[in-house]
């Protein structure tokens, strides 16, 4: 049973789901982080060692690896052979071959360093390179979460892709309608209502599929006025989305 | 005061829109509709007349126009100089000429006949060709909802833009997203937390602003990688709104 952790990165992340396992008292050893002040103000919050130097990076049961993708097999070089997991959705288990033990912890889940995570409601997906570590990781991730998956890299790259869509995308989507409409002097509050009609309608299966609006009614007419209304990028984006909704792909 | 009211159309709109008013004491004096089966429904519902046939379509203080934008001149063609509104977003006013009082009343919400809109919440657009005209809309308007704003049409049209992709465009992405997760026989369940999180974000304006994901931090690598793993439109899309999220337009 794995009850001692180190942090390695102290970003929303590492800031979250150490908390997470703080609360569910499972020992934080040691927070690092390349800038010291970061270290140190996490170390705080979770009472725990702190170092921002890689050699100094002291693991017992279970290093976190929780910094960007691109620097994870560059600091996975540096750091002695105790089992180790990274937390991306996108990164393959592979990049962390020379550790006896490795696996990832991803949790489905847009973090805030500064707001706190309910992490029982979020999906973790868990990979291992071993039966037997799954099994440790496991039952590490379900002290914190109710919804443990086991799911294969290829998978979990799909898991992100899809969790990119729904949040990014969609996030994006939404800040365009609101430059939108701030172009006319209109306020973005106008448009809560069928936002929060079109969030509902999302969270059902029945409801998702009842496509409504120009493209799914083939209303060639009204798809070109707004096209043309449109400038940019968000043109682009208005004709690809309406013609794959059109398609039914 | 407007009091009565005729509607031409049984669909979404003519439905929930007459039901709204049925309950704020206006008198629903007849409903139209080509099909005879669908006029009857309706009727019944509000307790009025019912026609299929254009010549006989009566209206006694105002007649709603709830039908597909291309219909909207063709019916107007046929029906008496009385006074006269359409409902739609992207069609302009003008369309409505030939009578002497005329205008638009835009309810900004995807409507279903078989489910209860709460119209007090739900933001209308109004507009008429004279001032008198535009007040006694208001007053009518203001009966069933709590959110009655004057907007000329180009002004509707760009409100009708953000409307669509708040809720026709954010709906075709989760689905795309479901789909992808379907492929991976995996289920759409594991979304809900992270599209939970997401609409909780865009209600506020401050985090609606907060962007996160691989194209903000401009992870190429990662976004490659997205890339190669999809097909078709989707490839296209996730490539396009990656580049609009970089470029922050």
């Amino acid at each position: 049973m794995i009850n001692n952790v180190t942090l390695i990165g102290s970003g929303n992340l590492a800031t979250q789901i150490g908390i997470a396992f703080k609360q569910s008292k499972i020992t934080i050893n040691q927070v690092y982080s390349k800038d010291v002040k970061n270290a140190k103000k996490l170390s705080k919050k979770l009472k725990c060692k702190f170092t921002n130097k890689i050699k100094e990076i002291e693991i017992k049961e279970l290093g976190i690896i929780c910094i960007k993708d691109d620097y994870i097999s560059k600091i996975a070089d540096k750091i002695p052979n105790k089992p180790i997991v990274h937390t991306s959705g996108s990164t393959n288990i592979n990049t962390l071959n020379k550790f006896k033990k490795h696996g990832v912890i991803y949790p489905i889940q847009t973090l805030n360093k500064n707001k706190k995570a309910n992490f029982t409601k979020i999906p973790i997906c868990v990979e291992a390179n071993t039966k037997l570590f799954e099994k440790e990781l496991n039952v590490l991730c379900k002290k914190i979460s109710n919804n443990v998956i086991n799911v294969k890299s290829n998978k979990r790259l799909n898991i992100h892709i899809a969790a990119v869509m729904c949040n990014n995308f969609t996030n994006q989507i939404i800040n365009r309608a609101e430059h939108i409409l701030k172009k006319q002097n209109l306020s973005f509050e106008i448009l809560l209502p069928i936002i929060d009609e079109t969030f509902k309608k999302i969270q059902n299966p029945k409801t998702r599929l009842q496509k409504t609006g120009p493209a799914i009614r083939k209303d060639y007419k009204i798809i070109k006025k707004h096209i043309e209304e449109l400038e940019g990028l968000d043109k682009k984006i208005y004709n690809i989305i309406s013609k794959q909704i059109m398609s039914d792909e």
